[in-house]
């Protein structure tokens, strides 16, 4: 249940930091036991959706690409920014099928999450589609040099338990999507 | 296996946002393709751990604390950021006894998790502790008030599909926890 007692009241907000491809807000905000921070920074990070897809035989689709904030490549489920007016859903049909040229017949939500509650403002929606299949078309951003990984369920817990896959997102969108499915 | 051909190089490097909580880098990069970058932000993160404690009868130590990012009460296993010159694991020992009074006999890595690949530099490092004991201390910091939950795997379960645990690293963890333990 959600306690108002809790909360913090913002003072006042302006912008640190305001690029196209990062912004952040500092606010003065009011504790609830009546103390004033005058710094308080957050992300205004964008909503993402993250798909775990499953073939009609069970198989799961990941992605290999080049990361520059951990500096390797990166093996995850597909994943990326919802745009303005796209709902979370069409979000993630959009980055399936741009990032591996798969379709999904139906796709589900799974988990609605904070991208980090303390830091940031902006959500991850989990989804899982179901018995996706192969278009054959893929649109990848310019920056983007993405390989397509199809892959058993043994195979996944067995990258994860070896650090070969290393997101959060992707892990427990998975464990989530596994439950799901009743494969656990 | 690690492709050097897929690294992007960095050509320069400075700082954008530069305070005490919240830091930003905007790199100039080159992508493999020849492609410049002038503006790559990666937020610099910091490392944090974060701890699955399991007690002897096998329930499940949580924190609930409003988090001003989502603005809502967050149930979240205890996590924290690793101080300069502490371990991952000594950071997760603390932040456990910190926030909940509870301490770990034994304690385990689980998984190292990137922050945020794209965006950030920075490491989750995810902890199971087993048989954890209260031992009645708590220190926490001034901006946290911090209520311990008791919670069986079940209660956790269904938490999480209720949308109560909405933080990735959490769900991520627990989930590693309960393999670990041959308890899914």
């Amino acid at each position: 249940m959600e306690n108002n007692n809790k909360k913090w009241h913002k003072i006042s907000s302006e912008m640190a930091l305001d690029e196209k491809w990062f912004r952040v807000r500092k606010d003065v905000v009011k504790l609830p036991n009546g103390k004033v921070m005058d710094d308080y920074f957050l992300w205004l990070s964008g909503d993402i959706a993250i798909v775990v897809p499953v073939t009609e035989d069970n198989k799961l689709i990941l992605v290999k690409q080049y990361k520059y904030g951990a500096d390797k490549e990166m093996i995850e489920f597909p994943a990326g920014f919802i745009d303005n007016n796209e709902s979370s859903e069409d979000a993630a049909r959009r980055e399936l099928e741009e990032e591996t040229g798969y379709v999904a017949e139906k796709i589900e939500l799974l988990a609605e999450c904070e991208v980090n509650a303390t830091k940031a403002i902006g959500r991850g929606f989990y989804y899982i589609a179901k018995n996706v299949k192969k278009n054959g078309i893929t649109k990848q951003d310019i920056s983007e040099d993405i390989e397509t990984l199809v892959l058993s369920v043994e195979e996944v817990i067995k990258m994860i338990e070896r650090g070969e896959i290393r997101t959060g997102d992707s892990i427990a969108a998975f464990f989530l999507a596994m439950k799901k499915l009743n494969m656990l």
